[in-house]
């Protein structure tokens, strides 16, 4: 089959092109900007990944005509803008931006933009896709990086009601590719480097999508302490959880809950007691979990560390990929990790 | 003044070395190894700080007879096994290690090692520079470095008893200076770079330090939850802290609390609504905190930072001897910081 | 077919080991201590590998009846004591290590351990994969990390006599991962981080494999000036090279000579007037050159950038795997580049 | 004293401000915007300062009637326009940026822009502060960052005509401050971190420089092939130097160069066959040089290390401030290094 991506120059976007390039599944990938109205060498832009693909004008007939689906890797604000002649045409997206993850509302309080149509938001799917499947659907929202980390973390505890949800903080920490190719006074080198630097505290986007996915489980879950971090380092998304656990809740329920929710999962490891590096899933799609209940605080601590280009990005849309078109659900997804 | 200082040779010993060669009030640093049997020349040892002088072999009697007063960096358990003649002659001593921190039994449970004598014990003053005075004290037990950094931001809560304490969650942040100078596979480049990695996590040695002392002002607080993350840079520590406000506690209660706890304090600055960088207390003895209430899930974040080489110990270990003679409370601690 | 790999454990054999798994023409890997006498769960060991396998007890009988080849990924001196009963037997071997590489006198000086008997060596094939074939070699003598960046900086301009032979200097630079696992004072991350560090400088063992194939293109060619600095990152080699251009040389036959060697060649890219940086080769087994002819001081610069783990190991390994056994000279080798 | 400070945003100027800050013979430090018609809190700038003073508008008879000298820290171009009435007083100025350090048409070659006026130009003396004494002067050109620590590598060879100067050959990394506060590509953190860049390749400005201050002592020495490389970390430059000693060189002749050259200097520090690490010179204003004669190649290898704000710029403006105002030569610069 043929896929379309456009938006193959941010982050996002290159790594997923990547990964497409050698899916077992896919014949041809093509690439369209999201602005531009003439085509453009890729390797003028992105020389890196050594291809002698163009990018091609956009126009969403001709990515019709020639694709069986698309992908868009845009930044937010731009598929609200562009995805209205796909979703009338029942044509396959699979969107890794915001903009239809959440209730139009929600979107625009925390988004600060005008949200997608409610109709077109009511045909979205969000695909969490160790959770729910996007077979059927035309219109995958693929999840955030951080929502990704958070919600995997806390899963078993909230669908079983272990803790109190009223007491869950999430202390998130990421790498500086999440926040993108834009140059910043944060992500300068000589102010990164050696430092630490939160940023949008009680303010992430990412808190409402956790919220409202969380609620699928325990619809009076209320809003959670989530606060992010900036690390000195390019890649990964590590997620420190902690909430109190129900006053009844033993450790043997707590692995239960894990090892029920996970066992069966490809993707996604959990451990008791053992705490995962960042590192060790950098490079690959997966999401490893560590948790520990304290029997002297009766806190849970859960730690998830993801890469936020591929579990948090690409790698969970090729998952979705996968489960839209029915292929092996890791196909495309056997990764080398980063070693050392 | 004569000072000696023994164990200037971890990270630790050489900082607070540098800022005794250039305290106003010191004339004198004679260096003592705390186990070597000859005299070693410290540029041997030490070739960067540039500097003749020897490190002369451990000798109590010499030591109280040739310095004013003694500092000890050395390792958990060395002072234990010193310390007595120090204490008997009541000859001042400032001990930046951990072994006249706690009470015997819980010092035993958590370092694992044999507790000084309970009257020696007896003897110690706890150090917290900014809420104590070591005026009058013969031996000082300097704090640790996560201590520091966690009691500092959490005091003005605890004292004011703002929050309920047991749903206090701390997520600590290391660089690698605070393991030492100790080879070991977690601080192997290969291996820290580009990764966070948990370690001691529910077992760190600085919980029940933290605990001990915000006792002191509310006495029912219970363990609280503490988490310690290796960072990939080298100096400097982040306490991330969450806490439930109390129902009645507002924004104004909170920023009174920090304001009358720190705003004559020259080395705590604490912020509403901005929360600091790491790197802007590094090379200084700052700390500095942000906090706020979120009005939607009514917890307090509080991240505080330190420099954990100075404030979290060779710079709070100044400010105690200072305190300890009486000196200028800054004597000896005007840092440039690092910039950038 | 079946391989057999020597030395899982390091840092080449594991990306090796990864390689190897995921190549076309590979069945199965079997893993081998080099010294262990039991079985050992590779879990155990490498848990970010997240693979079921065992490292068997050595045993060169074993390894020959159950495998087709064998790669041995162990530091030097290990195959001189373990090569014979492969090499008598004409077992198909490639060897990671510097013990096969150069003369035995050479070797033993440089190395300063005993060389593998003349005979044997005789036998072993120098696998500069870009210049060489192993087709019909049973013993491949796989290049140095170093090596491989400055031969490949260096071979056009030394084949074509373009050259002052006398006046080449060569400013490399590695990451750490070249170092390997052992813990060493100079890759403690407090004194590797924000650090550079010389050393071994003219003390290299690679100077003499780097000669002694230049040689190979200009028998008079003399000892290379070569230094090696250590970089605060984990992955990769710059091989920054300078020699003056004979005072006939042009602009025009410096990129004829870059050109014919490299034009088509899979791996190695090489552009006039463009220098690469060294993350665009990471995870890839590319080695991208830049080089320029200085008008003002007639030298030429030559700067050369691979992946050490890669095309200056494992990856090298492989292309003469595939070069021995005639599979495509890419197979395996279509790797994700690291973004961003 | 009173001095003025004009440029304290940059990085060169906030590290200055923080050397006067706390110089014996300076009073009062006043701030100056080089085109700024208002005044400014610099806490508003410059938060981590942590200083109430203000950044006054730029009024050059006003920097002349309330300081006894002034520093400009500006970037290229600014001090071409400004230095006019400081000149046509005598009044005594410290320039750190590139204006005054060149004659006019190599100024305008490689800076690419109007050079000061030639009478100007020839009030101007060059303060390489090791060498010469800016006793007298009223005109100060502080050296560059690279020029300082290439010539104080090179000066003993070249002066003493121990090598043959057309072989010359620098291979200069600098970490990302000396790149300054200004957003780029090539110091986004995603980009820098992990990766080696070179830049302006035969192209850099401080080439010239180099030349122009080595012919003062053999006025025959050709420009030399140097190379400039930009490195993961954020403070520091270390310059490879390479140069063929000339056929009847011993090593006693070249360690005796060092030595008569810098044994009475006290910020310069030369050893043979030690190469330094970057790190042991950053937060001082050290310069140290390994070198060592190569017996096979008969080249001459030179590492030298600096901390390109301070011994790089800020620390010798101090350095020549001192000078010209008869100061002990190393007032102001007893500073701490950076441990670890």
């Amino acid at each position: 089959m043929n896929v379309g991506l456009v938006g193959v120059t941010g982050y996002g976007g290159s790594v997923l092109y990547e990964l497409l390039l050698r899916h077992p599944n896919v014949d041809k990938v093509n690439l369209y900007g999201h602005s531009q109205k003439v085509a453009q060498a890729l390797e003028e832009v992105l020389p890196q990944l050594r291809r002698r693909d163009s990018i091609l004008p956009y126009d969403s007939a001709d990515i019709m005509k020639n694709n069986d689906m698309v992908f868009f890797a845009t930044s937010a604000g731009v598929t609200t803008k562009l995805a209205q002649p796909f979703i009338e045409n029942d044509f396959p997206v699979i969107d890794l931006a915001g903009d239809f993850r959440l209730k139009a509302d929600v979107y625009e309080k925390w988004y600060k933009k005008p949200a997608p149509q409610s109709d077109y938001l009511a045909k979205a799917h969000y695909g969490l896709a160790d959770f729910t499947s996007s077979k059927g659907s035309k219109y995958v929202a693929n999840p955030g990086c951080y929502a990704t980390a958070t919600i995997l973390a806390l899963a078993p505890l909230v669908k079983n009601h272990l803790i109190d949800p009223s007491s869950i903080v999430v202390d998130a920490k990421s790498g500086t590719s999440g926040a993108g190719k834009k140059l910043s006074q944060s992500t300068h080198f000589s102010q990164t480097n050696e430092n630490l630097q939160l940023y949008k505290v009680n303010q992430h986007q990412h808190i409402p999508e956790i919220v409202q996915e969380l609620q699928k489980w325990d619809k009076d879950l209320p809003y959670i302490q989530f606060t992010t971090t900036l690390l000195p380092l390019t890649r990964g998304i590590m997620a420190s959880c902690y909430a109190k656990a129900k006053s009844d809740v033993t450790e043997e329920k707590v692995q239960e809950a894990f090892s029920q929710t996970y066992s069966d999962d490809t993707f996604v490891n959990a451990t008791e007691g053992i705490f995962p590096n960042l590192k060790q899933v950098i490079g690959t799609n997966f999401c490893d979990i560590g948790y520990q209940l304290n029997p002297v605080t009766h806190q849970i601590v859960i730690v998830s560390v993801i890469d936020n280009l591929l579990k948090g990005a690409a790698g969970q849309a090729i998952q979705n990929f996968n489960q839209m078109f029915e292929f092996q659900p890791d196909a495309g997804l056997d990764l080398i990790p980063v070693l050392p």
